[in-house]
This record gives structure tokens, C-alpha cells and sequence, in this order.
């Protein structure tokens, strides 16, 4: 299979493609040469290697690499043709035809408010509840999360209402730790790069949920999925939470043709997440619907009792009856796309 | 009402913040005083005027200045509280309940070629034809479509199949033709901004398409549109067609949060562009139901009866018997957030 | 020479490689094969032909399709390996040792301001002197410009000053109305992409300094140029003057990058534009000595003698004293990279 | 002071207007008034408040609340108007008048090349050798650093040449041990807003380099440094390492305008790095001149014995040659605006 393709310079003598062949023939490649007008191309057969094509591209007489080969393969649809349905619980998996809906105020904020959460969006049809204990802020000032009181806020929500519970990991030391307390762990978007974090979920056997970095390239992204499974962690989903652009209007840009793209070259699960992705209330049930439509099999989105008193992210947050009315408006739009929710 | 607050920099002086102020009053503005601990602002009340932004951020002492009131105003919910439904002919109108569907080719390539187009895409349940008689094309030696004898042809095709024309006008001098051979005229994408192009627009009487530029904001968007509103041009559809950003698996990203903040911000009916939004045939599917969950008014879609033969942009056409299949899924869709299609 | 690689997808039948080679033959084209294990590659040599790639990239077996060459030739090193230095007037060339500063107001106000302004840059240094007569304005309730008008009054500059002047064109057919009255006729950075207007001037044999569309690739820039060139005006000046990014405390990034890869691909001279590059006083002077040190051939600087009054751009515009300060400490700058100022 | 400024929709009632202004007095701020002929404005008067800007937004009544003071503190010019000049020993420091320079392989490959880079480097001029030992990695099968053993090459290059070194860290519990090994500590571009490593890097005291993320506003970069000095270290170098936009010609592009914003919205040293700011050797030259005209500080530069045999940024490696001749021109561009190199 041929690699990568090198094109070299106009220039190039006749004597130096031949020691460049012969030094990727040393390294144990085979190369084929493609003599044009102008320019030589060496297209290079074998297995891809460390470095190569940045040690090609490195020569002055290099003017181009093209890779050929894609560089995630776990992930890949060619790994695994069929969609990944990863089980939440007994009676609850995603990727399948169901759309599993996660739920509920950006922080924990406090008892009463994580309770009152979880029961008025499990009332309303979400399945799996959201909420922060560890809070990535811009601001050293600013409110960083409840922590461990969090979590354990969190468990007593599940026990009380039954809800699967998903929230983010910060500390790659911390893992075991969120893994205890949660159904699903949460990549957060400035993590998705953080290998260390990445490599310590790959050794867990629970869900991870793994949010698009904001200038994440839809490769990059797919990339840090492979980063969890090549570490042996198969329950990946991935989320599209908006990516930064030169638009000011919009928190984010929400990116619905990668959750399309991704269902293309993925067999994982992919979760949207429109309270990020738009940062104003007023969009996130048409951008819900959207999101639907185009294919997702999960929605995260942010609902408190009362968004004026949110610590964090009270724009974005639904209220509980308007989340109501939303859940309601989306049965017919994921019923037209032949999904249920 | 006031227009803009002015935030003067900590160390200014009384006397500054005096002769400031009654610069501004000879001016004809009135000007509120907010002191305190370090900077002072002002509230300046009055109206807009030419530059006064401008030549106030210019001055030493400022250190920003902060509109208040939106730039926009025909386009805006203000003015018109109700939808803009714009009729097209007698028997459609877009911006009601209706979803408008414009297919054809990207560029009229013959007579043959468009005919058939009309045909298929008729057959198939759209309304209007597209096609691009003139062409702005990134290099010198590509294609620039067939101009005049184009025209023509699109002619032929709506005396033949009665389908509504759509096409595209780039010269200002050239309007009043392109208006008599079509029925919407197009404003492409690099042609937003082009304001001597929307003042001529501004002066007919048909409806434009205004397509948003690659890396317009909503707000240069709806200026532009305001263009053609201010000089009397009621007629206008603003058309979401993708933005540039970094990601280069799809040729641009869709933005379908646009499509639903301007149905809240404008009165404006809005159509959207999954082909070249997305540039990848692959992917039209998904993002036509997309936009219309996420509530647009029309659709415009390449369709090409050989895609492989097409001068241009082949790769994000589809063929006939894709665009039947995606009519039909469309229904359900449409039907479920209230429309018809 | 090989123009162009096709990738073909895994599953490809060998008859339809068959077909597909045929196909390519019977246009002309001689095709190589180069069989992977998975995937097999064309490697399509001769003539560039008008949307090959695009047809290519239709089909359904086609994985990607990989430009081997680059797609503008005139503008090129390639063609013109020195530095092509352009005349103003008799004693005065850019693209040589010399650079060349271009300063005056953002836009033509009055008589009076426009000469006032010509004569303090002037005395400063400036050889150019610039001023739009004809302003492209997001919002229609702006200041449009002075017109014919302000072509006068900038001929009138001219007269008095003895300067050279450099001033917008916008509309295709005001061409020739333009070139009477300015010695270098600006592409404004919207106006980059309208074909029409690049194909009049590329009629005319006066210099035209091309603005870099604040979206456009630097392929997309220089295809551009190819414009002009390939219609037979090769008196082609780039000019660099920011980027639209995510980052909003500039009103663009100024890409100085830009600047010394159009020096390598190409062999025209580039100007940079600090002022709207920037948008920031404040900023104007350290980035004219980064342009310079990185290899521009111009400066276009925004210059009033009262900025606080200026009708557009007063925050980016420096004073006449500001200007003296800047051109003073520029030329240490210049000759330490071996040019004069 | 005035920290905020509440908009509040047209349509609000007077009541309403009661009810919040109560809301925050209640909170302890003073609440200003202004009633325009549409719109009421509150200008909000007291100390910044953890999420008061959330939960104002989040009133259904309020259109936006616009910002008055800034959210960085100790990080600003008003905080320490003096450049803060940072001891990296007894006889070098940085943000005085000596522009350092920092050059070396961008990952520890081997003694051998390490020790062969560190004398190379330091013939040319640097005074610190730059060498990464735990390499961030978009791909799990690429190469991923020398980690420990790395850190004692670097430490025994240190030994044999006296130069000073820096290198990145990455895991927040593998502080104290890089801190031992190096000179100043690089956080990286993915790890700019990982909090937790900034929260451990403030509780040492030596200096730390934070790579601005390639996605981060100039705000966001100047919050993560607040991180670093809140917490008790002082000792930050900031460095624009290059920014993601729509252009792929380069790498990243070099945002040169953000390093003259730090300068003069901040008191910290900034250094840049043209090497991944473009990813291509041949702009490395010119982008580092560029950079000192535009007031760097410092220069971190990748050089390699053998580029085509690095195993990670070959293509924008410099080979020791080329750094000599760029240490040669650079001190003349430093001389030129009053600087030492």
C-alpha cells in the first residue's frame, strides 16, 4: 500500500532521487518513480513509520508530502463497519436507534439545586444527568466547581432518581476517583489534547465522552478517540460542542456536518451539544432539532431551575419548562429520521 | 435613546471630560455622565450620525466606545414584527409555511444539459430551477459559464417546464437583463459586498437571493441586505451558504445557527446552501434535513444529471435519483416542525 | 508532468479502473497506475483542463484527487525568477532597494484636508500619496466617498505636491475615469474576488496594487494576480493588510507571513497595510518595522491630519506628527535588511 | 467603577426595572440608571462578582451586558506600569534590553544530538537550549518523547556547556521534578488552558513560558499568565507561537500584532517562536526579524544537527548554519530599534 507520495523539486538532479530511494529503501520501503516533465514523484510502499513523513518533508529538495493513507484506525469505519452501540446500562445504550438525551445545569451547585435538576429533566424524558463538579474557568476568580462534595451530590442524585450520571475529568490523577462516581466521563473541550488524561481514561472500561477541541480539525478530534482506544477503552462517544470562528454573534459555531462526517468515517456513537455550541438559549431548540436530523444519536444540554442564579453559563441554560416543550418538539422530528427519543 | 456609551480611559482629565462633552452637544447630541472610582462614561443620546463612532474611538482619551442600538433597521423584527412571505409567482410564495426547493446544476453547460436538469428536479417536487449563466471562478483559465447564450437557455427551460428561474447576476451594469430572463436573482458569495452591485439591486423590483459571505458575520450580512431594503427593494432572501474557518474536510462550514438567529433578529425569509456548504456530496443528505428542522424557508441544491461531466463543482452535485430519494425524506421532516415541502 | 494524483477507494473494481484510465485517455491525457495493496493510484500527466479535477472527484470510486502542480503560472518564480521591480513614475520603482511609503487619509474629506495631508507626508517622506474617493461601506447609511469630486481634488494634490497617487476603483466601468486621475488604482480588499473589475484593469498599463481579500488564501490572493497578468497588465503590486481570525481585539491579524512567502512564490513587489491590518493606532509603528524587516516592498499608511475628525477609520489613522516619528525610526530598520526608506 | 453595563430589552416595564436594580443592591452594588426613548441601561457600581455577568444574562429582560473593566489584574500595565525584567540567572535576564534567544531540536532525541545541538546553538549565540523531553502528540502511534531519561540528557547539556535550559512540562504531578531538570518551564499551546498545571507552576518560583493556545484570544491567553501570578509566581514569559486560521500554506499563522498588544496591555517579557508560528524553515528568517522589530523579547527557535533525521518538525527545523547566518542578520534589526541580541 502505497504510504505517502513525495514530490520533489524541479530542480532535483537524477543523482539525488537516487540516494533518497535508497535511503527509504534502507528504512524497508519500496518506491515507485513516476517521471514527469518537471518534477519527480516517489510514491513510498510499506508500513507508516515515526516520523517519516516529517523527515521527508524536511529535505530541501522535498516540495510536497501527500499522505495516502488515513491516520486514525480504530476509530475507523474500515476497522469496524457496523455502528458501535455502547451500552450505558440494562436498559439504556447509545448509538443504536434510541437518541439518549443527557441533561441538567452546567455546575453543581449546591444539594437542593442537583435534585431539583434531576428530577424535574427526568420528569421531562432525559435519561442521564449533567452536571460539573470540576469546572475548567477562564478566570483564576472565578467559581472552579464543587470537587468531591460535587461528586458526592451527584451520587445521591443517581440513587434518588436513577439517572445515569455523566460528568467531566480534569486530573489525569483523578480518574478512578469520577470513574466511581459517574456513568460517563467527560473530555471537556481544552482536554481533548491532554494526552495524559486521555491515556489514563484508556485504561478504564467506562464510557467516555470526548467533546471536539474548539479548533479542533474533525482529524485531531478523531484522533484523541484513537488515542482512548488504542489504550484499550472501546466506549468512546464523541461530542460536537462548536468550534471557534471569526463569528462574534454565536458563543461557538456549532458544526452539525461534522456530527454527519463523523457518523461517515466513525462507527461511534456522536453526542451534539448545543448549549456550548451556541451559548444563547434563544437557538438551542432549533439547533436541538438540527442536530437531530442531521444524525446525532445523543443530546448534552443545559437545563437549571432557575438561569438567572446559575454560577456558570445561565445564558445558555434551558429552563425546566422550556426543556419540557423541547423534549415534546423533538419526538417528531427524530421519529422522521427513523429514531426515537 | 441612547446611541453609544463611551468608556474614557482612568487618567482623563475634568476638563477633558468637559470639552468632550460639549463637542458632542454642539453636535446636536445630549450626553450622560457616569462617574467612577477610576474611568468615567458617557452615555451619548441622540441620532446616529455618520463617523460619530469613528471619530470618537480616535480620540487619546477613549478607550473604547460601545454601541447600543443595532446597525440594522428594515431587515429587523423591529420594523416588521410578521414573516416577510414574498411571492414568487402566483402559485408560490417563500417564508410561509411552504419550503421552497431551488435545484439545477451549479453552471448551465448547454441546452441539453439544462433541460433535462428542469425535468428531473420538476419531476422530483422542486419549484425552481437553478443555474449559472455567468460564473466567478478563482482562476483566469477555469470555466466563467456561458454568459448570454446561458441566459437563453435558462429561458427555454422555464417557457418548457413553467419552473421559476434562479440565477445568478455579478455585473451592476448587467441587472436589468438578468432580470428579465429570471425570476430571483442571485447574489453570490463573493459578491455580498459588493455595494454598487446592491444599489442596482436595490432599484428593481424582483427578488435577490443575497448569499452570505465567506467569512461575513450575521451583521455584515443583514447590512447588506439592509442595502437593498433602504433603497426599496423589499423582495430579499438571505441565503446561509457556509463560512470559512479552519477545518478543511468540508470546503466551508455550515452555520445553521445563522439560519436560526436571523429568523429571530430579521423578518427575512431564509434559505439555505448544503451544496456548497458542505462541498461534498455526502453530506447534502443530512444537512438539507438539518436546515430545515433548524427552520429555513427554502433549499437551494446542486443537482446535476452526470455529475462526473460537470464543469464545475461535480463533487458536491447530486444526481437526479439522489435528489428524488432526499424529496421524499424531506416531507417528514418538514412536516414535523409544521411545514410542507 | 504529472498534474494531478487520483486516489482511488479500496473497493474499486479493476474494470472500473479500466474504464476510468480509458476515459482519461480518450481526453488526452496519458494516465501511470501505481497498485497498493488496498488502494490503487492514477497519476494523470499533460495539459491542465478545465474542471478535470472536479469531474474526477465526481465519481464515485474517487477517494481524493491531489493537485500536483500549482494553478498560477504568470505570477509565478518559476516565470520570472527575479524580482520584478515596477516604475511609478521616472524616478521612482518598487520591487528594488527602495521602499516605498504610501500615506494620506482613509478617505478624500475636502480640498483642503487633502492637501493638508499631502503636504505633511510629504515633508515626512511619503512618495505616495493615498485617499479613497470611492468608499465601500458595510452600512448603506454611511459616507460613501466624494466621488468624482475627490478624484479632482486628489489631481489637484498631484499638481501642487508634485506626489504620486494611489485610489480605489470599484466599479468595472469607472476603470479608465480612475486611471486618468491616479497613477496606482487600489483593489480594495472586498473587491479582490470580482472578476469583472479584474479583468478591466487587467486591460489597462497603469500599476494596480491588489489588496488580499481579508478571507482569501494566499493561493486564492495570487490567482488573483494571475488575473491581471494573464489579461496583460503586469504591473502588479500585492498588498498584505489582515486576516479575518477569531481574535477581536484587533480588527484583523495581520498576517506578516504572508509577506515573505509572496516574496518567494512570486516575483512581485508587496506592500503591507499596518493600518488596516491592525485597526489600532496604537499598534501602527511596531508593525511597519516588522513589515519592513520582513522583507515588504511598500508601506500603506492611513495619515490625517486630525484624526478625531475623520469620517471612517480615525482610530487606525496616525498624525502627521505620529507619521514624521515613524518614518524617522524606520530607516535604521531598512538598512539593517540591506533596503532604504 | 462602573463594572458592568446591563442593556435591558424595549420592552421591559418599570417594574421590572424595580425588581432588578433591587436584585443587585440586595447583592451590594449601586445600580445607575439612564432611560433612553426605547431602552433602559443599568450601570452596575461595585466589586467584580463571581458569575453577576451570567446571571444577569440569563434575566429573559436583558439584550447584553457589556463589560466596563478588564478581567485581568495582575497581569496589566496598570497593575506595574515598568517592564518586568525576569532573572534566568546571574548574568542574563529577559524584557531588559537583550533579546534572548533560545534554540535547540524541538525533541530530545539522543545524548549524541542533544549535546551536538547544545554546542551548536551556543557557538551562534543562544543562551539557552530549547529541547522538548515529553512530547504532546496528535497521534497515540507517534513518537512521544524521551521523558525522564530525556530530562538527564538535557540536564548533562547543561553541565558540559553552561547553557540554561528550557523545556515543556506537561503533567501537573511532574512539576517539581521538570523544575529540577530546567531553567524556565514551557507550558504548551494544547496545555495553555490546563488549569490544573497552571495551578502547580504557581506555586514554584522559576520561570515559566506560556505558549498562547492556538486558538486563544489575546484575553485568554493574558487570564491563563493571571493563573500563574495569582497563584504567587511572577515569573511568567508569554510567546505567540502562531494562531490557527483558514490558511494552510503555513502551519500557523504568526500573530506578530498580539506580541505588540502584550507588550503594551501587560508588563510581562514576550517572547516568540516563528518556528511553529509557520512550520516552514524558509520564513523562519524573516519572521524572526520580524519579530524583533516588533518588540519580542526573546526568540525560541527550533535547530537541528540533521533536520531530515529529527523525529519530530523537521520541515521547520534550521540547521546550525542557517541559525548562525540568522544570528548574524538579527543583530542589526535588533540594533535598529535600540535592542542587543
Amino acid at each position: 500500500m502505497i504510504e505517502l507520495i513525495v514530490v520533489l523539486k524541479p530542480e532535483t538532479t537524477e543523482a539525488r532521487v537516487q540516494e533518497i530511494t535508497e535511503r527509504l529503501e534502507k528504512r524497508g520501503f519500496r518506491v515507485h518513480h513516476s517521471q514527469g516533465e518537471k518534477r519527480t514523484l516517489l510514491g513510498v510502499i510499506g508500513h507508516p513509520e515515526e516520523g517519516l513523513s516529517h523527515s521527508l518533508e524536511a529535505m530541501a529538495e522535498v516540495e510536497k508530502v501527500v499522505p495516502i493513507s488515513r491516520p486514525y484506525k480504530l476509530v475507523s469505519r474500515e476497522f469496524s463497519p457496523e455502528n458501535s452501540v455502547i451500552e450505558l446500562n440494562e436498559q439504556l445504550s447509545i448509538g443504536g436507534k434510541q437518541i439518549v438525551v443527557m441533561a441538567g445545569p452546567c455546575a453543581v451547585e449546591g444539594e437542593e439545586q442537583v435534585l431539583e435538576s434531576a428530577q424535574e429533566v427526568k420528569k421531562a424524558g432525559a435519561q442521564v444527568l449533567r452536571g460539573g463538579a470540576f469546572k475548567p474557568r477562564t478566570s483564576p476568580y472565578s467559581f472552579q466547581g464543587m470537587k468531591g462534595e460535587g461528586l458526592e451530590m451527584l451520587n445521591r442524585a443517581r440513587e434518588e432518581t436513577g439517572m445515569l450520571i455523566i460528568t467531566e475529568v480534569i486530573d489525569p490523577h483523578n480518574v478512578d476517583k469520577v470513574a466511581r462516581y459517574s456513568d460517563i466521563l467527560q473530555v471537556g473541550t481544552r482536554n481533548m489534547q491532554n494526552f495524559y488524561l486521555l491515556q489514563e481514561l484508556s485504561r478504564i472500561r467506562k464510557p467516555v465522552l470526548l467533546k471536539r477541541g474548539m479548533s479542533a480539525t474533525i482529524e485531531e478530534w478523531l484522533m484523541a478517540a484513537e488515542y482512548l482506544m488504542s489504550g484499550g477503552n472501546y466506549q468512546v462517544l464523541l461530542c460536537e460542542r462548536g468550534i471557534r470562528t471569526f463569528e462574534t454573534y454565536t458563543r461557538n459555531t456549532l458544526d452539525l456536518s461534522a456530527v454527519a462526517l463523523a457518523k461517515q468515517l466513525t462507527h461511534l456513537p456522536v453526542v451534539v451539544d448545543p448549549s456550548h455550541g451556541t451559548g444563547r438559549r434563544e437557538l438551542i431548540s432549533a439547533m436541538s432539532k438540527a442536530a437531530v436530523a442531521a444524525g446525532a444519536d445523543g443530546l448534552l444540554l443545559e437545563v437549571h431551575p432557575r438561569p438567572e442564579e446559575a454560577f456558570s453559563d445561565g445564558p445558555q441554560s434551558l429552563t425546566p419548562g422550556d426543556f419540557q416543550q423541547l423534549m415534546d418538539e423533538l419526538k417528531g422530528v427524530a421519529s422522521s429520521v427513523g429514531r426515537s427519543i
